[in-house]
């Protein structure tokens, strides 16, 4: 598919820097850049090899713009599997408006967002799991997102759905050809090959879909809901766990912490931190819709930490045992953590005591820390990654983390297993047909054999623009 | 000069975008990349060609962060004359963060605050002045600005400058060698060359001396103090202003205004409005605390503006009289422009009366508008612009924008002064020649023939890391 207009963005972030690099793609990128840089050399870009780099001014007219690099990539060598030409000039923003502007009056469009990547799709430069893992890996901020992206744009399971369609859409068109021979009661489609092929089909799906629990969490960062009422020391605590991580950010000039300041990277794994308000029994209105918020963070949790002063527990033991009883009985699948803090201020016997009550009691996780002093802290970063599964991730094995692979492979296994069911009920190839066909679109949404206007406008809507 | 280490930094601004570059340079630029950088061609980057592109994987041992293309530029083909390599990499943070800390574990140190120009400037790829340009060229907002670092960049009045030097320091030589022959009275100098040398010296310091006002203000932007009381429109002005320029400013996704509200482009000038109290003739303490500060913002201004309500005019012209000259006697010399605004409000004869009124009792450049309509907003842009001297920016003129230039420049002068001086009373060779050593330091300062760690230190520490 070859595209009419030629497109240019920044392709670097917005704001001034040392250098900044614009893009231009589509067939006139060479001869539109032509019109604006003047290289040094004196010899024109269009005449230049692809993959080099080019010394020269950007002028308009006679105004000199800037002294800039051009460098230039030649079809199918590029990207976008256009001819590219990327423009490195000084940082400042008004140099930066000035060339975008001069090569959108030379007859460039102004590119939209993820369209660079569009057209690397649409030219077969990738396919379409490949092209949404582009976006991730921009957006990925821990090692975690980072990996399961790059996995993901360097194949993942791209091949490995795209050989099963294959073989899928083979069988299928062996059946479809038993219909024309209907009368004459032939199977070009061997059933027990056919049969093996689907068993690993839904053997394979059903991997990639389990994995999905493990990918989107780690993608997006695992949730855990803190119970526990004010000055318990939750803040402290948030500020200890982030204090080990704060010295790797800053040493990139710039970088800044989200707003979000509750998000805290651990061992690589991102967890979303959700302040709860705590529970206790109460007969009062108000603080009975407190605690229906607290249960609602609760549930979106995937860790709880039940967080208390360890000074208090000695006089209030009777009130935890039912706080966190109550939590166990509404969630007894959630990983539940109870953290005694403030354990500096207790003396070795009462920490011993707390230690062995906590034990007798709970039956859960249980730590004592100071979250003031930093004891304890590192052993609750152990055990918070202890209850992700990064196994998988240590492993390299294939993890499923966008939504829509998710949704397009679980219609793909519900139409698998009715043509199980089909085969299993001897039906005949024309109805078996049917579900394959469906299947097989199934499969081909992922990797983008089968894509349509709309799904790849709600796909690269989500990019930057410049990318 | 050549510099053992190699040093690294991030060269595109800090935070997401669709793409960043990270920047080598240095004698080990690309050994230390072929460590970290594996090309899908397989043949080494060192083997490879200067300006140069070559696409491939960034690992850490198996670990692979990313794919980048590295460009490669062999010293001296390359900004810094050393030999660089350019990683353009996916515009994560986290994928910065990642290249950047495997580049430093690898054996580079990372670059400090303008140290990529720095080593351009001792390697000889640039004198003193170009690199201060490049620093200028980064911060350039406005197309004065921009252009005034373009022309320094390219050149400037350094050769102009050199070439002077060049001549003075050859009399400086003949004068001295005189001094060896002291006994036989002889003349290597020619007097009468010399003295025209001197005088032409004189032409051209004191031409870059005059230009430095224009120049320090077409960089820096023009300080507009606004004289008028709440409610006159004030901000209802400054946006009416801003509005002409801010679809241009937000034709590049992410860019937002300074946080200097008041500063506005205008005909490719910066303006920067600087808002007042008013004055008024008053009693109180508090309020006249208030009037003095106001003096004082209309000093640091260069144009003042007196806007004032056109529909209280006819009530109170005494008093507006009063006011407008105060500020004429206090500063004759400053540009003063009386604005009245909101004369949509007024009848047609109103406005007629109101204007030939000013025309009377100002004897000021005096403008009607309407800040809300628009009415009289561009003749109150073409009136701030005639203010400003932009004829030498339109002719391409060398201005001096650099008050380390200026400085230097008027010490020149000072000491070639000597030189005429002592010239005129018949000096001996030997005493000149400690004034023309003199001027020839001045002028070696300027283009860094003459430099120190101190002076570089000095320029280079407001560079942004990674030029």
């Amino acid at each position: 598919m070859t595209h009419q207009d030629t497109i240019v963005a920044m392709a670097t972030p917005a704001g001034a820097g040392a250098i900044a690099v614009l893009r231009l793609s589509g067939p006139d990128a060479i001869s539109i850049a032509s019109t604006i840089f003047f290289p040094v050399s004196g010899k024109n870009i269009s005449e230049q090899k692809t993959h080099t780099v080019h010394l020269g001014t950007i002028k308009n007219d006679e105004r000199i713009i800037d002294e800039v690099l051009a460098t230039i990539f030649k079809n199918p060598n590029s990207y976008t599997g256009e001819d590219v030409v990327e423009i490195s000039c000084h940082g400042s923003i008004f140099i930066q408006q000035e060339i975008l502007q001069l090569c959108l009056q030379k007859g460039c469009r102004m590119a939209q967002a993820g369209e660079f990547t569009l057209r690397a799709f649409l030219n077969g430069k990738m396919d379409l799991s490949q092209a949404e893992a582009v976006a991730d890996l921009i957006a990925s901020d821990s090692a975690a997102s980072h990996q399961l992206a790059i996995q993901q744009m360097r194949g993942g399971f791209s091949s490995e759905i795209k050989q099963l369609r294959e073989e899928l859409l083979n069988f299928a068109s062996l059946i479809e050809l038993e219909l024309d021979f209907a009368e004459e009661d032939v199977e070009f489609a061997n059933r027990d090959e056919f049969q093996k092929l689907i068993s690993r089909i839904t053997q394979v799906l059903k991997r990639l879909l389990d994995s999905f629990a493990t990918g989107n969490v780690l993608k997006n960062g695992i949730p855990v809901a803190i119970v526990g009422e004010p000055n318990v020391g939750k803040s402290t605590l948030l500020n200890a766990l982030l204090n080990e991580e704060r010295a790797i950010v800053s040493d990139i000039a710039g970088t800044t912490r989200d707003s979000i300041e509750d998000e805290i990277i651990i061992g690589g794994i991102s967890f979303r931190f959700i302040d709860t308000a705590g529970i206790r029994e109460t007969d009062d209105i108000i603080e009975g819709l407190g605690i229906q918020k607290t249960f609602q963070k609760i549930e979106q949790a995937q860790v709880v930490i039940y967080l208390f002063d360890a000074q208090k527990f000695g006089l209030q033991d009777s009130k935890f045992t039912v706080e966190i009883q109550t939590i166990k009985n509404k969630y007894p699948l959630k990983n539940l953590l109870i953290v005694a803090n403030k354990v500096d201020q207790l003396s070795k016997e009462a920490l011993e005591q707390l230690k062995q009550t906590l034990s007798t009691i709970t039956g859960s996780f249980h730590l004592s820390l100071s979250a003031k002093t930093g004891q304890g802290v590192e052993e609750l970063q152990n055990t918070l990654l202890n209850f992700v599964n990064t196994g998988a991730l240590r492993n390299n094995e294939t993890i499923v983390t966008n939504s829509r692979h998710y949704d397009a492979m679980l219609k793909a296994l519900d139409e698998i297993t009715r043509v199980q069911k089909g085969m299993d009920q001897d039906l005949s190839g024309d109805l078996l047909a049917i579900d394959i066909r469906q299947a097989l679109h199934y499969f081909g949404e992922i990797t983008g054999e089968i894509s349509n206007d709309e799904l790849l406008g709600n796909i690269f809507a989500n990019f930057c623009i410049g990318k």
